[in-house]
């Protein structure tokens, strides 16, 4: 079994030449109408301006951090946690390359090849993402594996458990920033330029004649693609990294093979991923694309159940049976909970439940923008319940199958339950955006009705897939952060008199109680403080597109030959957000460490359990209120809501609270996620160094 | 020591008295303008039919849970319920009838008497409400306590805890219903009355055209005069019960003078509030009377802890010195509180130190509702982490004042010093809504220029007080709340072997985790159906008031001896209160008891934690950030927001803001402060059975 990290990281290796052979192919589509090669380059050029400009930043962190780690921890950790931040790099990097070559290609696609060739090109400009991020996953938390167990051999020098925890640190930091840099990028353009040209001079979405569209669609891969395939890849991590340092607490004997499982896993489940992206090319000849998009998921996760009960059944690795069914339990849950953010935030019914959210907000927007807004923040808050009952079930059901010896490990096998299949679930979230692109490229080029057509249905159906991925993100990171903050107590230690833990969360102890309500008001810092920053930078963009408008002659009537200047708004955008990400990236690293030092690490428990609960709680409330107020707006848009339609003063009511929504579910909210497991694993790195019980804080 | 209930006793009595003499001295007041005769009658018999109207729904619901407890309890218990609930209704009842008595008679004063005059009269009828709430609570209290301690001697069946905790319960749920309909009542009519009156027919504020502007004055004493005394007796109640049953819990010996010793804190504080209460006879006459209302509560305070250290120092009482300094402790840190929410929701500056919230949401108004929605709720959300922190830095405090041995039962002491002195920080409190209606009368009967100049400047006050008092409340419902929680976990009991807690709270526990979850999403659901519930109650307003103008003649062209039909709009808030209220209060008790027996005790502990900082946090967001966007739109109106000024578009942004922020600050947000401690309570007096542990989940 020795060399199950050996053949996981061939498989990562695999999998990121097939996801290099998948770019190949996505380029290989010519572009051969001018304005749709111009609006592909102008948007990929931006959008690889930001990253080179976020890795400078991010590059002075990481040094400063690193240099920490070398003296709080170890030099190991401090290696690992760059191997960490620079997978993380790589997987943001070729992900956002691919999906910024396949938008254009995806709109000449619809118009040379039809929408099986749309389909297949933004599926496979996704592919790349999602293949990435599971291949440098995989091979990451290998290569760490086997350097590990290479070191403790040779001069037990090795702390396994803060480098391993280093590696994930690295992936969870860059994470924060792409979140919260893309967040703001994206929605502080989107605002800005719906503010200005959609409600003050009355122009469309996506015209040509707005400055702010370019910085908005390079915004929908920084945020949509970078961000989300940061976030993805660190939960990823994150969840391995938990069962790993959980597993290591277990007795000597059993504990290898545990230790090994969730590499085991995510190789069955990347060897799984592969297949379902392989079976879009049979698939996309159907009839319905989003179902063919869905299938590719199904047939994956089908494999990777199969493949892990196999592999434990046939002695490949020697771990109780059940704790497969902690691992299938977490992808129902992850699906159940998709389930139920398309029920809260959709139009359409879902199993035959009619929706009653849109309805709703929809008819409030009827009394004005505040009642729209009353609407859709209830909404939003309503609908945490079900989903937080359901993850719920999945401790519930995974300490279960656990047991009291297993069950803080099946937790986190619940996770790898609902990451497992990465490559093919990130897949399909980055086609999202992907199709977005090229449906806002059709409309900037002026391409036939035919084509737009195509590329509007493969838009809609990202919407879907867009919201059942935010549920998926929530849900395991929820689960996850429980792991990290179950394998900080397991890094902790225990007492060798007692055998008991050296940490005491009883919730009766105060700093217990006092770690639990400053954890718990971090959330809300962090979603003031981004909100914050996309009011002001839109703010700024709002100054500057007004400004053209009023000072290049003959832009707004749409004279031939008048180009805006979109290099300034997408400036404006990159300078924004990479001077207002540095703050909630601040928050997330220094707040555990302060609390921990200060007043000690049942109070730091005391954090994560806090965060971990208003944070899943806020992030679901800002990313479903954000989707239902979107939602709304386009439902009277389509006549689906009695007495409004578009234009009215209930469809301007709408648009407001779409605006409002705007940096709820795609900047604040998905800050949320990684907050909370970037704070975990920090606490596993300080726990890690095995030195805590020296600062008398415990 | 054993006659200090009867002492109490003896001063709640005594302060009833002098509330009814207060009674009688503002009904002395002549009323001798016609209109401000109607108005005034018409808005007390609106808020006299609605109390009895919600009197009939309550007596169902006390006499279901009664009987209910005398199965699951026992008759004493339900006894104690009872008296609880008779308790808090009287204290509603009273202090409404004198508000509502008051507001005209304030008006009288100021064209009569002057301002000295008027503001004598708003506070005493304030005051009618702070003794009655201060000395039914210690009435209540003592009379338990007698009755207890005689039981005990004379056939040992009395389950003391159990009983306390029936009468707290039987507070709290009259509180959660008073504060949940209350504030739905108000703000239908405010929402409602507004869209329809101030937006679509262009009419100021408080016009007697508009049929909403009765029920918006009824409304203001339906939540804030009854609903903020109920929320208020249920927080003081609380707090001297969860002392008791924590002290009850210690070594036989020192116990006993822990018990009584809240009771004595009580009568100690509540005489302060009588001399507090009398200082404004002499206070009045200065100049500023926002200094007058802020010395009376100072000077209850300094004579509070005075009494309270000398009385542990000549041994009147034998308990620790120390426990007076978590007493003091919590009367700052509720102080500072005030001073917080001052700061993100006040125009003027706090001890010299500008707010920069309001000044930003004026700002971001002038791009429309959208930006002043999103600033407004960042600034809400922002505004939780320093009362967090401060909370944090009270339970720090009070728990080292107390050591090992008395940790918890001081942070029950710390709420005590917020609530000591309820009497006259409750009649401050009341004062706001009178002044407030007394501003409204002046408006709709035509008074002169100098009349409504003090009114005004007395309403303006009461908006500063209503804010540090929200905090207030907020505040000592944590505190409150934790000491409930404490409570709990003592009533379960210890082990007899081990002499262990039965309980096992530790984060690391999954079902402590899953009760910290669905206990965190509970504020979440309540604060959606209470919003949910002024929605459409307001719909239904805006319907009816649209009718109105349209189909009455004369009306809006405000045509001589042409009324509008306002019962029919009382009608619509009574019962949209009567009917949206059942549902929150059914969570609020039903939650518990199904989480315990199914779940078990440890989840149950879990779920009033997960409430608990979830409950706090959203209690302050969502009051904040209301207080904030009213006065921001103030800020404009008032001419402080440069580029800004009344009727221009920023100010119809402000306005959304506001209205959006109504059901926030008056509604929701003040729900969550009770359901947190009617949950914990409803913990405490199932575990104050003793047979939890016969249901096998513990």
């Amino acid at each position: 079994m020795d060399n199950i990290p050996m053949i996981a990281a061939a498989a990562g290796l695999v999998g990121l030449v097939v996801a290099f052979l998948l770019y190949q192919q996505v380029n290989k589509v010519k572009i051969d109408n001018e304005k749709v090669a111009n609006i592909t380059e102008e948007i990929q050029k931006g959008a690889m301006a930001f990253l080179f400009a976020e890795y400078k930043v991010l590059a002075i962190f990481v040094v400063v951090v690193g240099l920490a780690l070398t003296q709080l921890n170890d030099m190991n950790t401090a290696i690992a946690f760059f191997a960490g931040a620079l997978a993380s790099v790589a997987a943001g990097f070729s992900g956002m390359r691919a999906a910024t070559s396949a938008n254009g290609r995806t709109t000449m696609a619809a118009k040379n090849d039809g929408k099986a060739g749309a389909l297949a090109v933004s599926y496979n400009g996704g592919a790349v993402m999602g293949l990435s991020v599971g291949g440098l996953g995989l091979l990451g938390i290998s290569l760490i594996a086997f350097w590990l167990s290479a070191g403790e051999t040779t001069d037990g020098v090795m702390n396994p458990v803060s480098a391993a925890a280093g590696f994930g640190m690295g992936a969870s930091s860059i994470a924060l920033f792409a979140r919260v840099g893309g967040g703001i990028y994206t929605k502080a353009a989107d605002v800005g330029a719906d503010l200005v040209g959609k409600v003050e001079a009355g122009i469309p979405e996506d015209d040509p004649r707005n400055p702010g569209v370019i910085a908005d669609n390079v915004g929908d891969n920084v945020g949509d693609v970078a961000g989300m395939g940061a976030d993805i890849f660190e939960s990823f991590v994150g969840s391995i990294i938990a069962a790993m340092i959980i597993a290591n607490d277990f007795a000597v004997g059993t504990a290898e093979d545990y230790v090994l499982l969730p590499i085991l896993l995510g190789f069955i489940g990347y060897t799984a991923s592969i297949i379902g992206v392989f079976s879009m090319s049979f698939l996309k000849n159907g009839k319905d694309p989003a179902a063919a998009l869905r299938n590719t998921t199904f047939i994956a996760a089908a494999l990777f159940w199969a493949g892990g009960y196999l592999a434990i059944q046939q002695d490949l690795i020697n771990v109780e049976y059940g704790i497969m069914h902690s691992v299938v339990l977490g992808s129902v849950i992850g699906i159940l909970i998709g389930l139920v953010t398309e029920y809260y935030t959709g139009i359409e019914p879902v199993f035959g439940i009619k929706p009653k959210a849109i309805p709703h907000i929809g008819q409030m927007s009827k009394t004005g923008p505040a009642t729209n807004a009353i609407a859709g923040l209830s909404v939003g808050m309503m609908s945490t319940f079900i989903p937080v009952v359901l993850i719920s079930l999945g401790i519930l059901g995974a300490n279960e199958f656990g047991g009291d010896e297993y069950g803080l490990y099946c937790i986190a096998m619940a996770a790898m339950g609902m990451l497992g299949t990465v490559g093919v679930t990130m897949t399909v979230d980055a086609y999202g955006p992907v199709a977005d692109n090229a449906g806002g490229i059709a409309e900037m080029s002026g391409l036939g009705e035919d084509v737009r057509a195509i590329t509007n249905e493969l838009d809609s159906i990202g919407n879907t897939t867009a919201a059942v991925g935010k549920g998926f993100a929530i849900g395991s990171a929820a689960l996850t952060a429980l792991a990290l903050f179950a394998a900080y107590t397991a890094a902790i230690g225990t007492d060798a008199d007692t055998g008991l833990s050296l940490l005491n969360l009883q919730l009766t102890e105060p700093m217990v109680v006092i770690g639990l309500l400053i954890g718990g008001g971090l959330p809300f810092v962090v979603a003031a403080m981004t909100m914050t920053s996309v009011g002001k930078a839109a703010g700024d963009m709002v100054v500057e597109i007004r400004r053209q408008f009023k000072e290049i002659p003959g832009l707004l009537e749409g004279k031939e030959g008048v180009k805006p200047d979109s290099q300034t708004c997408v400036d404006i955008s990159t300078k924004a957000a990479l001077r207002e990400m540095v703050g909630p990236g601040v928050v997330a690293i220094v707040a555990p460490v302060i609390v921990g030092y200060t007043l000690g690490w049942n109070a730091l428990g005391g954090l994560l359990a806090g965060s971990l609960v208003t944070g899943v709680l806020m992030a679901l409330f800002m990313a479903n209120a954000g989707g239902a107020w979107d939602n709304a707006k386009k439902a009277i848009e389509q006549g689906h809501i009695d007495g409004a339609k578009k234009g009215d003063a209930a469809h301007d009511a709408a648009v407001i609270g779409d605006t409002v929504g705007d940096p709820f579910k795609d900047t604040s909210g998905p800050s949320l996620n990684i907050l909370i497991k970037l704070m975990s694993i920090v606490a596993v790195v300080m726990a890690g160094t095995g030195k805590l019980t020296e600062t008398g804080l415990l």
